[in-house]
């Protein structure tokens, strides 16, 4: 059986060596999809023939050559399903790719399948479990992608962030989730939720595979900042205007953190204005207005097939006064635009990625109140592993930073998981 | 022969009052189709027995009960095709609406065809022609809406504008063309070009019936603004940065213009600092970049099927750095931010539309020049028609404000248009 490269990077030079072709790549890829995805289940559709027609499909050069990607199930890839996690597009067959699957293709991947996605990137869960935490979620919305590269069955894959659906599934799988400033990855040919936060991300095994996956689909440079790892001369802990929802695993863990990092660099507590506290409890009401929205058309034709749960959202949503709607637009306009300032000389933050460890399996997928105040600020987040719960258990905590911060906000998360790895 | 009335409105009365019944309504608009669509190639897709089904499906309630509406054909709507204007996509039918569609069929509405556009609302014409000045380009990308609506074959329609989609053609059709606020009406469902300004809008006969048509779709309270028609306290004349580029025939439309308003209010002459006159030129340069990025899978799957104007379009997008795309992301934060303040007193400006009325057909859709700096500054825009040329072209002049002020924006349009018509 061949060994499976740990990262996308190890596995592009195991190609640029010789010691490893693609296809010898996918198939060992596939061999471990079958021997674990039964259990994990977080693959939407996976077809191997299709995969392998895939990666003989593409163009054989770009930073990306010869890699699979898993594709979040709410993003279109030709040829492929896409369900949006909903029977109302049960059978729907993509006849186009994204833009972002479409620039992955460009730079020389291929999709090797499309993975699970909660109702619609909201909150009816997917079949998917936990490889890192078994009998527990592995959270969501973007639940396959975070499980499918947690256990080693694919190295990279898409997600999309609305409140907390990138950083959430890698800090409960213990893998690396990167949500980039808002807008940075076109997020056209995603199923739209939230116009104000919708943010297509990507999961990897490390830092610089995540910057390398970003860097390849908008041209920006993010490798060499999470190649770097040179210390920060300052970092801001910032336990957050929720920290009060925080779980005992997440106080342990967090106390491990400042341990970790005594006399790495110079620590900061940093406590936000009330504002910010604000913008935490306004997140929620935003998100459901707009999906109330986005989903205009499924609520008019397909009623009967929406989850009671996302029912009652999109029904909240509608009750919004259209006064709170532009006012909320406009507070979230003023924070983005005053962030960096109130951040001034330490702009960029650590601070959990969610209550805790990850939940019991039937409880849901976890609340993402630990994600919507940086979500809602349009800034980079990139969740970084390495912390476990007592019972060992991943406990992740994100850097974030001001939007346009994404190159320093990764140098400091591929530091961090050198410290905490 | 069945009158049509004039407007959306008028035709709602007449429902209301039995004069009229919607069905023989929409028999008496298929007729002037039938009539005028020949010469004016307004449809890209018009199917009578159709339109009768969509009719017969509406909920029978609503502020739209009973109306049709023209779809720009980069918008789905179910059932009917969606070409964006390309080859690329000859054939393809949407199996949904977008969201603004659906928000239209909950209000009453049914979408009566699909209307042409440019190839993905940029600059390849659509064969249609300007109903209101014959022989001469109905503008574009949104040229079936506009002119369909000119030639009284629909009262409402839906455009898209990134640069001057909705305001040019109205303009040059003598209509009423709105393009909200950016974001205000749910973007998803419709083909993306430039994500920053992308921005959906409509086409109506009267200023208070796109106040209805938005307000429908939006659930903002805007047809009450639009009714009331009461003279702004001061109204601020904008000539533009770019009024050097101003053809004779809108200098002597601007000079009506100042005739027309004296003595009906305050008029001030407002000069935009320096920056404004920097965005205008930063606009082309950002839908480039972005067009690039929203259209990469038809430039990697289907490159001979896009056009040469298009592709070098693209390609200059591509050249575009980095850091250019990031420095010109924070002027546009920066500027929407503060053109509120800029304005001070004077929050709501009248500029031209358009460097003239229609050029000639073969020259092409016009140029967007008069309407990239408003649709950077995301404000609301409204073509006001009225003025002529001298050989009785129609010469449009807007109505502008910042972002979120389209009550206000409005409120003066309907005013102007009553002292212009």
């Amino acid at each position: 059986m061949t060994r499976i490269p740990d990262t996308a990077l190890a596995a592009l030079a195991s190609f640029d060596d010789g010691s490893l072709s693609p296809e010898t790549y996918l198939r060992a890829l596939l061999e471990r999809c079958e021997e674990v995805e039964p259990t994990i289940r977080a693959w939407s559709h996976l077809d191997p023939e299709a995969a392998l027609a895939g990666l003989s499909d593409t163009p054989g050069k770009g930073l990306l050559n010869g890699l699979p990607i898993g594709v979040k199930d709410v993003i279109h890839a030709k040829g492929m399903p896409r369900t949006c996690g909903s029977p109302i597009y049960a059978g729907a067959v993509s006849t186009v790719d994204a833009p972002v699957v479409a620039q992955a293709r460009m730079a020389g991947a291929y999709a090797m399948g499309k993975t699970e996605t909660t109702e619609f990137a909201t909150y009816k869960p997917a079949p998917t479990h936990n490889p890192a935490a078994p009998g527990h979620t592995p959270g969501g919305s973007s639940s396959g992608s975070a499980a499918a590269v947690a256990a080693g069955m694919v190295p990279l894959a898409l997600g999309t962030q609305t409140a907390g659906s990138v950083v959430r599934p890698a800090a409960y799988c213990g893998v690396v989730g990167y949500k980039p400033s808002f807008d940075l990855i076109e997020p056209s040919g995603v199923k739209a939720l939230a116009r104000s936060f919708d943010t297509v991300g990507v999961f990897a095994r490390s830092v610089a595979d995540a910057a390398l996956f970003a860097q390849a689909v908008t041209g920006l440079s993010l490798l060499d900042a999470a190649q770097g790892a040179e210390a920060p001369s300052v970092i801001g802990l910032c336990r957050s205007p929720v920290w009060d929802n925080a779980e005992p695993e997440m106080q342990a863990a967090w106390d491990d953190l400042v341990s970790a990092l005594r006399g790495k660099t110079a620590m900061l507590d940093v406590e936000l204005p009330s504002a910010y506290g604000l913008a935490c409890d306004a997140h929620p009401r935003i998100m459901a207005r707009e999906a109330s929205q986005a989903l205009s058309y499924e609520w008019h034709s397909h009623r009967d097939l929406i989850s009671p749960q996302l029912r009652d959202m999109l029904e909240q949503g509608m009750a919004v006064s259209e006064r709170a709607q532009s006012e909320d637009r406009d507070m979230i306009a003023t924070l983005r635009h005053r962030f960096a300032q109130d951040l001034g000389d330490t702009p960029i933050l650590i601070t959990p990625s969610a209550p805790g460890a990850a939940p019991r399996h039937e409880t849901g997928t976890g609340s993402p109140e630990f994600n919507r105040l940086w979500t809602l600020l349009g800034g980079p987040c990139v969740n970084v592993p390495g912390l476990r719960s007592a019972d060992d258990r991943p406990v992740g905590v994100q850097v974030v930073g001001p939007i346009g911060r994404d190159a320093d906000v990764l140098r400091v998360a591929a530091w961090l998981a050198d410290i905490l790895s």
